[in-house]
């Protein structure tokens, strides 16, 4: 049996009863370790798990899936997941491989932060489809992203932004010259993902576009959901620029234009206090 | 402290470890009755959880909340929610009293089916607006979810249904009366929520209009999600209306008009066998 469970969003001990007692019987244990990253290291989960993990990396669960699934038909094996199994497209490829090889699996759910981001007081429901920020190079620069904002916005809907994880990156010369040398992981910071999308922001202006969003746009910022020190920020786009929250992981998310009263009372607990503001007036708040 | 602590979809097992560990040193345990349910009855978890648990009803956590939080600010208390705690505005308003009586609140999270439904194999970030279809009765038949299930299919995003729950509900006839007598719970069955849908179609081409959702649009009926016995089946909207999923709880995924290849290889591992339909063609399964 090929088990996917879910880790959830803070530390070792988010992971489900059941995912613990799956977690200590298997006989291969593997940690999914690019699309999300825990508070705590592989370490700590090892010492809490009782058990060895095996990092499986993009390269490895993409083209050596064979190896993760080998004996699962007769023995079970576990794939470790952040948040929960089916944020990333790459986990459904690995159901269908072990499908395919006539492996059964079974999934166990945890929180992920498609659904936690509710603590920020944001009903869940009024969320639009979610989308992704990406590092920008000097080179690529992609702004489509935003008209899926734009028509969240167009129908009163939050986006959920997910921003960049550069995990076990290359840089390009070491890529050309097949070096197996990474850089340093890089996770987006609100900031960072607040900035770029003001530039979209100047860049529409530029084109004589009305963009959907301002910089006084209201957002709410997150910082490790799950875990004690998680930090929530609600202000204006702009404030999103130089709020501090600390540590990866980040989210941030637009508003869509309505906010319920209940929603605006639940994100006045986190609004950025004025002196550490450039004191600019948030839409409600 | 309060406590607000997920617990996940399936049995007493979904609950997290942290999760587990707070409820067994918390002074009181309420467990919330009424936006969903485990598997699993109160007093299997209480036997699991080794602690006694207070039901909490809608009446209760709206009316009295004040009996919730007594003491929360010397002692620690637990508010237990089927899936993760922000599934229900009532939470919120929760968050927001013990706030204002001082009282510091920590959230542990778990999957709910927002997140969960990725099971079936749609992408999460490709779902709109989330609707809930609620029991038609002779005199209240509402439609107008069906606007926002048109939105989405407009933009290519999934519609996530969240199928309705009556849970200690009075016959009219006891509410004017005054007596405390309640109905038996019931919950909406996939089967249920397609036949309305499909009264809605009907209704929309009587009055001219071109439906946005018709007998052979695909959808993914999922049953128990979490749970040993879960159940799914993808296939048309009108092979809801008799595919037999079992017990409680239901919920109904309307796909958007374009789902994605690996999502449709996804779907293939759930769809209905050809002998229990009624051999309808399904676009693209």
């Amino acid at each position: 049996m090929l088990y996917l469970i879910g880790l959830g969003l803070g530390d070792a001990k988010d992971i489900t009863v059941k995912g613990l007692e799956v977690v200590r019987r298997c006989s291969r244990v593997y940690l999914e370790a690019y699309t999300s990253v825990l508070t705590v290291g592989k370490e700590v989960l090892e010492e809490f798990y009782g058990r060895k993990l095996i990092l499986a990396d993009r390269e490895e669960v993409e083209q050596e899936a064979d190896n993760i699934l080998k004996d699962a038909d007769i023995s079970d094996v576990a794939f470790l997941v952040v948040g929960d199994p089916f944020g990333a497209t790459t986990h459904s490829d690995l159901i269908l491989r072990a499908t395919k090889l006539g492996i059964s699996y079974r999934v166990i759910h945890n929180a992920s932060i498609m659904n936690a981001v509710g603590c920020c007081g944001l009903q869940l429901y009024k969320f639009g489809e979610t989308v992704s920020i990406v590092f920008w190079t000097d080179t690529w620069r992609p702004e489509s992203f935003f008209d899926k904002v734009k028509k969240n916005r167009q129908n009163g809907l939050h986006t959920l932004c997910l921003l960049d994880i550069k995990v076990k990156e290359q840089s390009l010369e070491n890529l050309i010259k097949g070096r197996k040398i990474y850089e340093p992981p890089r996770y987006m910071s609100v900031n960072q993902a607040a900035q770029q999308l003001l530039e979209i922001v100047q860049n529409q202006r530029t084109r004589g576009e009305e963009p959907a969003v301002t910089e006084e746009t209201l957002c709410v910022g997150l910082a490790r959901v799950g875990a004690e020190d998680q930090k929530i920020a609600a202000g204006t786009l702009q404030q999103m620029c130089t709020v501090d929250l600390g540590g990866p992981l980040h989210s941030l998310v637009i508003t869509g234009g309505s906010v319920h009263p209940l929603e605006m009372e639940m994100l006045s607990l986190f609004s950025i206090p004025e002196a550490s503001s450039e004191s600019r007036s948030i839409d409600g708040l």
